[in-house]
């Protein structure tokens, strides 16, 4: 990517991902409504496969795209018909607000240059959250747009066995408009759409909706600029992020959360405090509500969908952390507690928790409560530290939903597996259901450089108990800042676990692509099994590392087994000699009346077989099998 | 690694790793028996911590490595000393072993020049299996081995409260000689040695002990030569690889194996059946009896530790794999399948079964069962087939058991996460809790190019459920041969699901490693934190990407956050405060109970807010929430 000199030359990755092309479907209730999809074409005949999209107009190439001016504001027209928001003249921006003391820019970060001067705000006493409008009773086209979006697939699938464990969420076979609204009014499901964020394609974040992953980015102190942070963020987005958090701290803050949000196509997440901190020079101590308030005020005129809001850090749950192996390893979190420690007051996120709500209101900022206290090990998982801000975490979302405000909670972190369930449960029983949203969690400490995939299997099992969105880690977690790479393998490790929670939950059409998947993969149709995948950039290299021939794409083997020894193509010559030997495929599957007989032969052997060891274990058992007596864990 | 022109160009990696040394522990008993171990040393003052060492003497500075001469026979005296082996001629190494039907080895592999020409076997009458020794009485100098290299910091543990869900496996605190034998004895853990590769050191697979990991390797007949598949070998051992397999095809098979198997320090398996359609140019009608017999003694006299062997594929079940989305994908199956359909028999290998456990029990060779039907996609697991299958290889688990054979039990394969337990309790109910040994599974079909992480997912869950040993999956499987990265890569992957699934099941020193890894990084003791994780030149490279200078090493900050915004030192700052603020950490530790208490009534609040929501939702639900009848999934 280019360095930043000027704005024009920010460049980011455009055009279709290989083997599909960008289609819109209309809304089934003719409302004109058209949402994004991707359609990968398969070959021989076989049916075309579409996929969730969040890559927004940036893979589709009759679309313009200008990133010093932004997109296209989508859902201007939506916001403005609802009649209930004003436009007025924002808060002007201060040299602190990107860590300058001065006006000087140097080093640093153009404007944006389309920037917006007069920001939406809901009419004095109004509320335009989504919830507020479900409440109400009212369908947006928000909420249609969802319905469709999640519906992908639904009709192909519904003929299909339903299957999985849902461990209590409720998933409809279709997904209706009238399904989205129910979920944002019981506060089981969230779209986080920020009034001044036009240009972000509506999502659902909910248990009953398909597992969503979010991607970090952002400047640090030491590193990056926001040209590689717009073009993380457009790849990550490319890739499948449902949504992504600029968390970015350091200098510049402002200008580079601008050019992103202008830029993207899905919701933007912040943490408030990192920039409130930046304006009081990074000492804790100095932070005020007044300070947080207008950074709330700043980026609520920006655009930003949901705020994490670390307000469950309260001073008397700060002991608990000390005595920990890691200690608080949240950012927010930590910051908090110095503030609490320092001034011995309750934090003031607290203290003002139901003004902050009045801020969220009038923009539709979702809540993302901060679990600052989250364990940082496998030692700390499920402590009384996490807990008891989970209880707090739970009383403050009945206070926003109070207000029709949408909430989801933050959890952690480092757990290990048989802990994990455990966080799941508690949070749905004191949240209300609100959506969970966790990192990972990282089922081991003892990986870095892999903590993309200790925290993948963390975060599968949680996805499939019930969490609703999923935050990326990457390979360079704990260790150092995420490249471009890092970024893309986090964003594909993420959403291959949530689509195996997917599965495993039951989703009605998630299975679709799995199995044009493996019958690609049978039927040696590579160039499908590439394109089918989350990554066929990937997968094509490294299959072409062994074989680079292009006929190789047409083999009937691969470099595995090479051509005289390929399972695949033997079992379809077992078929093939089934489908001779039998007068019908029909009379050869009912031989397997045979079969199931075979095997309940065998099973009854083999249960015979053990009871006869038993009994001979017991009647040796007395001579040999004495010292064993320390086996009496389990 | 170079190029195979000669012998003595072989190269593989030895020396330590990174800070780390070879440790010989003497085992308590005081027999003279020294098992490997590596020790970590740490920073100021901390204790070092040992972990399990599978890499042989590789990683010995003081060890002479001659890839020539192979490695020295550390069991040949036990083996000896038990006076029922006799030294014969072996079989006689004909051409088409190597898939050669003249003399010729042009573009081959070069004989190993230290090959055993006079192979040891049980004297007529012996069984020299560990499980018949076991089942005796006789604790043996194998499971002495076992005991001490199980118990590594056990001691340090025996304090630490025990945690963990077991799922019914019994792990002692502490692992005694008589613990492996009672285990070996009811067949719940094996020890694979072969008397013929004396150079291993002893190793178990069981649910009682920590969790291990396979790594595959090989040539195909499209790619590969001997010198890169043993440079390969001593890679994947020194990443942590508990045994490896020798899944060859194609060419050279017999000499490859010689080579690997002289130098391997780990038990090395073989799926013979490969080699048997060799010796008859790859028509899998061909095979007959005779022919594979032959080739499980030419295999048994190099050495193997354990046998792959498909007898569980019954002409009965063939029928079952015809109507599934990918048939059958295992090789062995797919090769037996075509034979039992060819010839409308019964599978020799189920035929012949007990004839085969007899040779097992002359060369202590154990059966690793295998899963010729396994599942190869997500919409074929669980099936008919691959139960019935597994029905099969129940009874045939009693049969081997009936003559003092060892036996592990081959699974899947491509399983959704919320199928994954069923196989591992059918698998305990119908084999006799005889160790499990599964291929992942993959939690999704969807990801090539990822399939590490799909199936390391798979891989902890059933860990975790009780699997005794996981075989890995590369970054490379289903499109190509791992080369050196992918090995390492798929070693790391398996060795943190595995270590996960030890944790969760409460192996009780499992977390001394995480601890003390979470401890150096909360301290800033970097070099610590590289050294104690799996992979410490990776985690140290992506450390230096961002801050390269050896002072950042140091450093109380990384690059995440930067030197002002760092939540672990904050973390610090609030105990150091704490501290100074209370006339000890105790007093202040002491107002948790304050803590407690808000925690409490925020819980109240919550669970508060909820009822009254829920009620609010009954009042008013009858008007708004009626279209939402299709809900009525689970």
């Amino acid at each position: 990517m280019a360095d930043i000199n000027s704005p024009v030359e920010i460049g980011v990755t455009t055009g279709p991902i290989r083997g599909s092309r960008k289609v819109y479907v209309g809304a089934r209730t003719g409302s004109g409504i058209r949402v994004a999809m991707r359609e990968i074409d398969l070959e021989g005949g076989e049916p075309s496969v579409r996929v969730y999209d969040t890559s927004g107009p940036y893979t589709d190439p009759e679309a313009l795209i200008d990133i010093n001016a932004g997109l296209a504001p989508l859902r201007r027209d939506w916001i403005m018909a609802r009649g209930d928001v004003e436009a007025y003249d924002g808060r002007e921006i201060k040299p602190e607000d990107n860590g300058q003391l001065g006006p000087d820019r140097s080093g640093g970060v153009p404007q944006f240059p389309n920037a917006v001067k007069r920001p939406l705000r809901a009419k004095a006493g109004m509320n335009v959250s989504q919830m507020h409008y479900a409440r109400q009773g009212i369908i947006t086209p928000e909420m249609e747009y969802v319905a469709e979006r999640e519906n992908l697939g639904r009709e192909i699938a519904a003929d299909m066995v339903r299957d999985g464990q849902s461990w209590g969420a409720q998933i409809p076979t279709i997904i209706t408009p009238e399904f989205v609204r129910d979920e944002i009014a019981r506060g089981r499901a969230i779209i986080p759409n920020n009034i001044n964020h036009p240009e972000s394609e509506p999502m659902a974040i909910g248990r009953n909706f398909l597992v969503k992953i979010n991607a970090n980015i952002g400047n640090s102190a030491v590193a990056s600029n926001v040209a590689s942070e717009v073009d993380k963020m457009v790849w990550a987005t490319r890739w499948g992020a449902d949504t992504i958090m600029d968390l970015s701290t350091g200098r510049n803050i402002h200008d580079t959360r601008e050019w992103i949000i202008r830029n993207s196509a899905v919701p933007v997440g912040t943490v408030p405090i990192y920039q409130a901190l930046e304006k009081v020079g990074g000492v804790a101590e100095e932070l005020t509500w007044e300070i947080f308030r207008d950074t709330l005020i700043e980026q609520a005129e920006q655009g930003v969908d949901y705020f994490t809001i670390h307000a469950g850090v309260r001073l008397a749950y700060v002991p608990m952390a000390a005595k920990r192996v890691t200690g608080i390893v949240s950012r927010g979190g930590s910051i908090m507690a110095k503030w609490c420690l320092a001034h011995h007051k309750e934090s003031f996120l607290y203290e003002h928790f139901d003004e902050i709500t009045e801020i969220m209101k009038a923009y539709d900022i979702a809540y993302s409560l901060g679990d600052g206290l989250r364990p940082g090990s496998i030692a700390d998982a499920n402590d009384e530290a996490q807990f008891s801000e989970l209880y707090t975490l739970g009383e403050l979302t009945h206070r926003a939903w109070a207000q029709d405000v949408q909430v989801m909670i933050e959890g952690p972190g480092h757990v290990p597996m048989h802990k994990i369930k455990e966080n799941m449960e508690k949070q749905l029983q004191v949240c209300g259901e609100a959506p969970f949203y966790t990192l990972g969690p990282l089922v081991t400490d003892i990986a870095p450089g892999y903590d993309h995939i200790t925290s993948g299997i963390g975060a599968a099992q949680i996805g499939w108990y019930g969490t609703a969105m999923l935050c990326y880690v990457t390979p360079k977690e704990h260790l150092g800042l995420p490249d471009r790479d890092d970024v893309k393998v986090g964003v594909i490790t993420y959403k291959l676990a949530a689509h195996a929670a997917d599965l495993a939950k039951g989703h009605p059409a998630s299975q679709v692509r799995d199995d044009a998947l493996s019958k690609a993969r049978f039927e040696f149709r590579w160039r499908d099994q590439f394109n089918l995948s989350l990554d066929p950039e990937t997968a094509e290299q490294y299959h072409d590392q062994t074989l680079p021939a292009e006929g190789a794409k047409s083999a009937h083997f691969c470099s595995m087994c090479g051509p005289k020894f390929c399972s695949m193509q033997i079992s379809q010559e077992v078929r093939d000699f089934a489908a001779k030997q039998n007068s019908s495929p029909e009379s050869f599957l009912a031989s397997e009346k045979l079969g199931a007989d075979t095997a309940e032969a065998s099973r009854q052997a083999a249960i015979k077989g053990m009871e006869e060891m038993s009994a001979k274990y017991r009647e040796i058992g007395s001579q040999l099998y004495v010292g064993a007596g320390d086996r009496e864990h389990d």
